[in-house]
């Protein structure tokens, strides 16, 4: 079987941590943590721009930069915490999805 | 060609926002701040459970599903920051690996 | 001697949590957590909102009261976590504000 | 009229604030992610921590000085957005130790 892009990267981020014996570290709640500790920092990026600033052509190459990582620690956090509880993440974007367009 | 699963929730989400005329609501600067607060209650999920009791075979099916949906909450709000970026996640989250093999 | 109202406050939590034997779940790490928690709260009641429109004059009645709550929240965790850590606060804080001067 | 603790250190961050021009930045949004943000780096200094390695006794003293650092950035910019908001932090405190007395 073909593995999709987000199983791709599960397994990628998985890998790195097994080969440092990460999984101790991995429970849910220290990684439900670690999210919040670096959506915190993806959210400092912004915090004194105005939200024109915060556009895609207004920010510098070093802010643009910064903001991608943040946002990779966020995603790769996320893919971790998914795959400690076998969250299967296109299924439950997509139940949110449709409880949203029931919402509003 | 054929998008992966990213671009296609990418996509979903896209579409979800422009049928309801939110693009002027998802600027950069909110859309971080979207994430930080969807965050904020998926560690609120977790915050009064002890390591053991956040594991898997631990939670209860209530907690689980809520769980799940918080999860969704975070992802949905991520990729849709990386669209109206034009981030690549996949390539992001890549090279964040890198930097984090390379350091650690 | 006298307390102080940062004290007092300090005080009355302490008493609710041991009133409810929550002293258990009162460990920092739990109320980090919830720091983060609630700090996600009030993040989203600004999120949609342009700066403007987050100014006093401009919330709603609905919105203050919703605002004040969740500052309630964070600052009653906060005074909870620097209790159990034996944290004072006022001299944290002045220590801070030092060295924001000696670097800005 | 004498000030209380917290109306004092309300004053020395404003006047901090002033001397460098930064209210314009502090509108209640924008401090309100700063706090989102802050305490993403306060839980950042427990998340892979045990309940029993984050206690007072078992931190070290560069871990105790970098959350008490921690806890002071989230107290400066909740006092912050109280002072731009004119909420009377004990007042909303103790208002939501009642809503808590009564529910729980």
């Amino acid at each position: 079987m073909e593995r999709n892009i987000i199983q791709e990267l599960t397994r990628e981020i998985r890998e790195f941590a097994d080969a440092r014996d990460w999984q101790k570290f991995h429970t849910p709640k220290n990684l439900a943590m670690a999210i919040a500790g670096e959506a915190g920092e993806l959210a400092a990026e912004f915090q004194w721009l105005t939200p024109e600033e915060s556009m895609e052509n207004s920010l510098s190459r070093d802010q643009r930069k910064a903001i991608e990582l943040e946002i990779a620690d966020v995603q790769i956090y996320l893919l971790r915490l998914a795959d400690v509880l076998n969250v299967d993440i296109p299924e439950v974007v997509r139940e949110k999805i449709q409880i949203n367009n029931d919402r509003f």
